[in-house]
């Protein structure tokens, strides 16, 4: 293995001195936008990854685990905190019926299950959102300040991850397991679409189906659609025979796309590859007086709360949110003890829940 | 000041050895029950608090924030992660409908702001949660590991909290503001009452009201009680004139104090001091055939997403559960820049949120 570049090694190839270098790292906003992309370009090049050791201390444990998950800040305001309001209470109308919280609620569960479990273990937890920063900056700036790191995949480079993991644990958490050098986690999406779909294509007998797939670039949606695959081959039915339709995993694509099927054609079922996807589905068929389950069966992904709550409610297959959360830090926690285990893959146990919009028979 | 008490302190008190009181303080259940409570005691009495520079570091920041948070990692497992099951994929049938979410919501919520605030800062968080240990263990453990900390109300009792407070910036979250030398962080629970009940009592006119108050031990419930009574006397509404029960929180608990109040009365609005309480309500009140909010208005505090979705939407006062998680890693920072800052109390703003079960006017 080469010697690990260093900060100096850095200074060079972007031609700034050693403290712009530091200050890009520490406080990106605060270079100048030119200054800081070369840094960058040169940190991810080099990859270079500051850390106790490299900056000249002793190999020391921070005790912290860390969370990458870029973007899941934008929920939480970055103004001051107000407490200026006092005892004025303003009466608003409510009108956030259309408010997706999957993205909330999925990040709140992993992070229980990883705080608990860090806890559970003698660790802190450190978590990276940061909207503005580059992820590049955001991944070298956590990398250097935890033990190990669990990422949210296809949010980091590859090669960028490769060198954070020549330091410390790198865990890679949901999407596709993949025959590489990191630890993933990730939930059964596969198995679990499949046997909600071979359940409507069999049990069911059901086979006028049109499948709602998810955007192209979730960590995700492909092992699902997969799954659905698989279920159809299972159940003889050839995919030229059903309909494959693409959303944007929200509920407002998911009541464009049911008004678009609906505009040519009434389906037995529409299996949705999320939770908010089936939920705009099931706004539509409502509104024009479609009967769910009695003329179309609509199925989700996912385990939302708000699916417990919907009329009907949601048939979906749960994914294990808290358990993916403590699984990544299991699994650093495990590198941490032993450098040299094998990669390791965790697939994590998903069920198919029945509820009403697609009943058992 | 007096001098802060030594681990020598604590084991002298105790008659044990050094030895055996770090054991206590590190891993509690590994001591005998009889030593664990000598020790305990000792620690509680003395005050004393482990820290890096009582364990004769030298001292130094730890860029760590505590959240004390006790029970509530109950829905976390605590066997290994399974993933064994891989590809076999249980159909289950859903009957969940009675599960509370509630605190699981307020927790996950109050996570994610102090994660995502703590980093902005450049902290890591960590929570302390646990099962098993005593309270007084668990508070002192994390107190040793942390800069600050952050204790859920009514969990810790005040002396021993004062003596944390002598080392490290301590702030109470949730529950009443208090004149005390500790930091406060809590939401505007009287005001927002009793704006909801005064838009009850005036702008509907409905003085036909029951109030279903909360479990006397919760931090938040006197305070939204006394934001009810005066709204009573806002309206010129005589207490004598309306029936106050007291109901546990839980969405059973809300369907067993409808029924009761049903068999004495049909009041025209029910008045609940949370959000699952009122959704236990709507139950009850569907299963009969009343109508709401034709014939009885009802509402909640809190903002869940349940409320959200229930039928009718369910109108309630919202809690900043994000905010106060901020506020309190805000609180911490504040006074680790200034120690001698006054005592801080944040009362965060609440909203009054009009949907469905009793809208606008």
């Amino acid at each position: 293995m080469a010697k690990a570049p260093t900060v100096y090694d850095v200074a060079e190839r972007s031609g700034v001195s050693i403290a712009t270098v530091s200050r890009v790292l520490r406080s990106p906003a605060a270079v100048r936008e030119h200054t800081r992309e070369r840094v960058l370009a040169a940190v991810t090049e080099l990859g270079y990854v500051p850390s106790a050791a490299a900056r000249g201390l002793a190999a020391r444990r921070t005790n912290v685990i860390g969370l990458f998950f870029p973007g899941h800040d934008e929920t939480v305001p970055d103004q001051p905190v107000d407490s200026a309001r006092g005892d004025t209470v303003p009466i608003v109308d409510d009108d956030s019926d259309t408010a997706s919280d999957t993205e909330n609620l999925y990040f709140d569960e992993v992070l229980r299950g990883a705080e608990i479990e860090a806890w559970r273990r003698g660790f802190a937890l450190m978590v990276a959102a940061g909207r503005g920063s580059s992820r590049e900056a955001l991944v070298t700036d956590i990398a250097g300040r935890v033990d190990g790191l669990a990422v949210l995949a296809r949010t980091v480079p590859d090669e960028l991850l490769a060198y954070v993991a020549r330091r410390i644990p790198v865990v890679i958490l949901a999407g596709a397991q993949r025959a590489d050098d990191f630890d993933h986690v990730s939930a059964s999406n596969g198995p679990g679409m499949r046997t909600l779909a071979n359940y409507v294509l069999q049990d069911h007998g059901v086979h006028d189906v049109v499948y709602i797939a998810g955007p192209t670039d979730s960590p995700d949606d492909a092992e699902r659609l997969t799954g659905f695959r698989n279920a159809l081959a299972d159940s003889g039915v050839a995919e030229r025979n059903v309909r494959i339709l693409r959303s944007d995993f929200t509920r407002d694509g998911g009541r464009a796309t049911a008004a678009r099927i609906l505009a040519a054609e009434r389906p037995r079922a529409i299996l949705c590859s999320n939770d908010e996807t089936a939920l705009g589905v099931l706004d539509v068929l409502e509104q024009r007086g479609i009967r769910v389950p009695e003329d179309v069966l609509v199925t989700g992904f996912d385990g939302i709360t708000a699916g417990r709550h919907s009329r009907p409610k949601l048939t979906t297959v749960h994914q294990p949110m808290v358990e993916l959360g403590r699984a990544a830090v299991h699994a650093i926690t495990a590198r941490l003890d032993d450098p040299n285990l094998e990669p390791q893959a965790f697939t994590l146990p998903v069920e198919v829940v029945l509820r009403e919009s697609c009943p058992r028979v």
